[in-house]
């Protein structure tokens, strides 16, 4: 992380509590979950251990407030993709699927949030209830645009996207470019045509 | 682990490598790579540390032995089933859909392989060419199968159902039971059923 001067006048006006959690996910996102410590997401954040533990009790409530803050923008960007396409639902979901793809391409580490489950392995930890939310909440996205794009069984469409996407992160992670997660796109525009156009 | 006179007797038996791998697989399976060190492996496996390391130079040469361990395992298990319906690739597909759906529900940790991919940040780690590897194969296989089922597109199939059910275990880590992972057999039967039948 750069320290010079303009890096670190941008970082004094931000708030600790944004500072932490910014720094946290970059280096959870790099590292995993256990490969990092609070001490050294305190010094990257430039602040201090008790400063972090003022504002989250613990190492397990800032993996949740990471994950809660990453699912706020993904719904943010939802958001702006449903507001774009609002009048053509079938042309959101291919939008959807080349996006999807083009995380897959530029980040190899895979999904932050399907990544800390299976890191998680205690039922009880807090970051359990923001993991299932937010993809609870991206499958009902899909499955409410595969219904207004009028699609026969939008239901099962949205899970079978779901899966494929989520495999295509993982497939990544473990095989590369080479490995079929490179095919995603072709497999999901396979699926939707498969699944066919509006009800009749 | 039960320390009975059963049990400790058939343990005196196994030779201290197998001993350790399966004492190790078991505990990396539940607790996650980073969530348990060599002392416990060694413990649980009623031996010590240096009895570890000189049959595994580091715990990351252990972690690959691991995974060697288990993508010989799943190696077997197709054998098996190859021999069983030589002369019924097409059931073979459905089987390995349901039998892929079981593993998904018995074990809501997903997939070893998969897993290790996530945890292991480090690109040179000794792991990382046994999960490709292992990874591949089991495409691969698939493949094999859909071209002799007579699929049009059989690769593109392959691809298809490698990054289902890849996505069904995460998901079912992610959400468990009542998110998309549990339609994992439904999904991977409308995509086969949409990828049609034999050549014409």
């Amino acid at each position: 992380m750069s320290k010079g001067p303009v890096k670190e006048c941008v970082r004094s006006r931000t708030p600790p509590r944004e500072r932490i959690i910014e720094t946290a996910r970059d280096l959870f996102h790099k590292h995993g979950l256990r490969g990092v410590g609070v001490d050294a997401i305190a010094e990257a954040a430039g602040t201090n251990k008790m400063t972090l533990y003022r504002h989250f009790g613990s190492k397990d409530d800032l993996i949740a407030a990471c994950l809660t803050e990453a699912g706020r923008e993904a719904a943010q960007e939802w958001d702006e993709w449903e507001a774009e396409f609002a009048n053509d639902p079938k042309k959101l979901l291919l939008e959807w699927i080349d996006c999807a793809m083009a995380c897959a391409v530029e980040d190899p580490r895979g999904c932050d949030i399907a990544n800390a489950a299976v890191e998680i392995t205690e039922p009880d930890h807090p970051a359990r209830k923001v993991i299932a939310q937010v993809k609870t909440d991206h499958r009902d996205r899909l499955a409410r645009i595969c219904h207004a794009a009028g699609f026969r069984d939008a239901e099962l469409l949205a899970d079978a996207l779901t899966l494929l996407v989520e495999g295509a992160r993982v497939s990544w992670q473990s095989v590369g470019p080479e490995g079929p997660g490179s095919r995603f796109v072709q497999a999901a525009q396979a699926i939707v045509a498969a699944f066919g156009g509006p009800k009749t």
